[in-house]
């Protein structure tokens, strides 16, 4: 193995420009931890002139990113562009078949071609790693294919987007609205500035609930849709609710087999106070593993920021310097079988079922008779009128009820012309 | 490397047994996700024909463990004995020096003659691999050789001992005593049945915080005398009267640099019921790391039983097998200096102190007259008379408080004839 490694950097943003700096006050502890000598010898970004926090060497600087990768001189490349298709991609296969060692935090990336790119990476015989594409600094894709390895992990779940998380916890505190605190997020560098839609939505955990789950099972990344709601619905009126009943709504990621099928999905969820899960705040990150024989395993830690994502980097960094385990998934791209798909039809969940309606006599008794079609049976119902407007919120929280069902009666209530709003469902966890 | 390895397991406790019967049925998994095949070849321990959960295969039983090290078909030797010294130490040091790699969950040994031990495994090429030594089934001290290599650690902390942990809840819950909490816990297996002192006293605390001072600090395992308190003095009490103050009361380990210099302890801690630490009940173990850039860390597991810590055992052997990094600190021998020890005399701490006392007119002053003689200032003062037997137990927490006056107050208690039992001191984390 060579004892001398040269990186190229794609993207000077946030992380990739406090990543830069790590890489460059760093190199002697990674030579003491290695016994190799790195050297960034390449950089690239949209903009050469923007004014960054640290300050880069424009002599190494390349306008097409493109060119790097056919550098014969690159061993390392790490991609901090960020997106799931277009130059990211390019990118990373060009570098993977010139057998340059890929490094990346991109999760939109890896779980949507993380199949395709892994079996480059693995017919070049190099490394591809992206540790930082899920729970920022929190290692736990190197936890799950190395600590873990031989454990049959049945359930993974967790806060894995801090944004929302940091907005449901502002928004329990301060009782204050959705927009306004995501406003304050914006300000504070917790929510993208100009489309924050990908985090709030759903979408940013669910690629990486994509990538936890091919890991944690050894199975192909799904590429089916799943059910993926987001925290944009939800109102400070819901948080006040669930208080007086203890729970905190949360937005959970949740990948599970179940009867070996795959279910996979992020939505809201009501957790007990008292949980653990219940007690993760603020832009922190929590993944929970079940697993046998060793139970189960938590951890926690910052999701995002550039500190976190610069330390899993430089993680994935010294484990190509080492030498260690080439395989991106763990094992070998012919071991690892298309997964099947759970009909998530048929799973049943405790609901919290929040309905707008107008205040008159029998709105109350259309709804549970719509529940009693389609056997949802009803744990404990909260009315609180609103006298001046003469409407009312009920509030309802089911026994286990099924996912199709829970639709249906959904559904049903659209053309309910007492029921005002759209009503808000949150799954209980 | 070679494709096939041949393992040796000595010692065939609760441990060993169950590493034995998970390395007989995962060995294709284990070819799965490293192209090795393994084959358990040789076992020993102290009693052939104990009756144990699985069988095991007499024909490859020696009866002295140290023909095995000798055996040059040996690849991989796990010691499960867990002696500090005696045949422990000889069977690891002869095994590396025979050039078989070693996996141990011996926290004993490695916190005694790691550093000897792991110039050893260097000098001969070999893995010594002890991931199981702490936390159990967490991967406390991978994470920190490898995901979190680059980060400068601060301060490493935590629930280490589960038995403590255990005892300490149950008493919380049950408002049992001590001793029967402690019978309670043995029938449970969650106390060792003949002697737990090690655990009960802050030893076995004391030993994984020396090993996760050197691999986050990289320095030599330190060899002074520590501060180590363990919990058989606590009281149900104690733990009702810190009830009431929104305490609990944690058995924690502590690691930090202060000023360039290592400050260990084990002893028990007042923390707040709304803190993470302060969350973690029963027989759980948890450790928090500090670090730069990464931020706080948080892994949360079993900390011991047969599964969690066969978990542990197999990333080991998954380790050696995939052929990943060789240094058993994280780095070189020659890199890992003496480290300079912090006088803890310096240290200042709040404090809980409950006196017993006689309910006689002028105790009190001649408390705070001392009190105020050491410079310790009192925070708050409880005292609750027992009318009957005409005591009094006197609670004071103080603000920071320096670790010597404190000591020099306790010292000039012992003559105060109103004084009845030694005063009960726990410092608040």
């Amino acid at each position: 193995m060579k004892n001398s490694f040269n990186i190229a950097l794609i993207g000077l943003g946030q992380i990739g420009n406090y990543l830069y700096n790590e890489l460059k006050t760093k190199s002697n502890d990674i030579y003491i931890k290695t016994g190799k000598k790195i050297k960034v010898v390449a950089i690239s970004a949209k903009n050469k002139n923007k004014k960054r926090q640290f300050k880069i060497d424009k002599k190494i600087f390349y306008k097409n990113p493109l060119e790097i990768t056919k550098n014969k001189n690159i061993d390392i490349l790490i991609e901090s562009v960020g997106l799931s298709d277009g130059i990211s991609k390019k990118i990373v296969e060009t570098a993977l078949k010139n057998k340059i060692h890929v490094i990346t935090p991109n999760k939109a990336l890896i779980s949507k071609h993380g199949d395709y790119l892994s079996e480059l990476a693995e017919k070049n015989k190099v490394n591809l790693e992206f540790e930082a594409a899920v729970g920022g600094g929190i290692p736990i894709l190197r936890t799950i294919k190395e600590s873990l390895a031989t454990n049959k992990i049945t359930k993974v779940y967790g806060i894995l987007n801090g944004t929302c998380n940091y907005i449901l916890s502002q928004m329990e505190d301060t009782k204050d609205s959705f927009s306004n605190v995501l406003k304050k997020a914006q300000q504070l560098g917790y929510a993208e500035p100009v489309n924050p839609k990908l985090d709030l939505n759903g979408y940013d955990a669910l690629a990486k609930v994509k990538i936890l789950s091919a890991l944690s099972f050894n199975k192909k990344i799904s590429n089916t849709k799943n059910l993926m709601e987001g925290i944009e619905n939800i109102e400070t009126k819901d948080l006040e609710i669930v208080d007086q009943l203890n729970y905190r709504i949360k937005l959970l990621g949740i990948t599970e087999l179940i009867n070996d099928c795959l279910y996979e999905r992020v939505h809201p969820c009501l957790v007990k106070k008292n949980t653990y899960i219940g007690n993760v705040n603020g832009v922190m990150n929590a993944v929970i593993i079940e697993g046998s024989p060793v139970g189960q395993s938590v951890l926690q830690g910052e999701g995002a920021g550039p500190g976190a994502t610069s330390s899993a980097l430089m993680s994935d960094l010294l484990s190509i310097l080492r030498g260690n385990i080439k395989y991106p998934f763990g094992i070998s791209k012919n071991k690892r079988k298309k997964v099947k798909i759970y009909d998530s039809n048929k799973f049943s969940n405790a609901l919290y079922i929040r309905m707008e309606v107008k205040d008159r006599p029998g709105v109350l008794s259309t709804i549970t008779k719509q529940l009693s079609k389609y056997k949802i049976s009803v744990q404990r119902l909260i009315q609180i009128p609103d006298h001046k407007k003469k409407t009312a919120s009920i509030v309802i929280i089911t026994h286990n009820a099924n996912e199709l069902n829970s639709k249906k009666f959904l559904k049903s209530l659209i053309l309910n012309k007492n029921i005002l709003k759209t009503p808000i469902l949150i799954r209980l966890f």
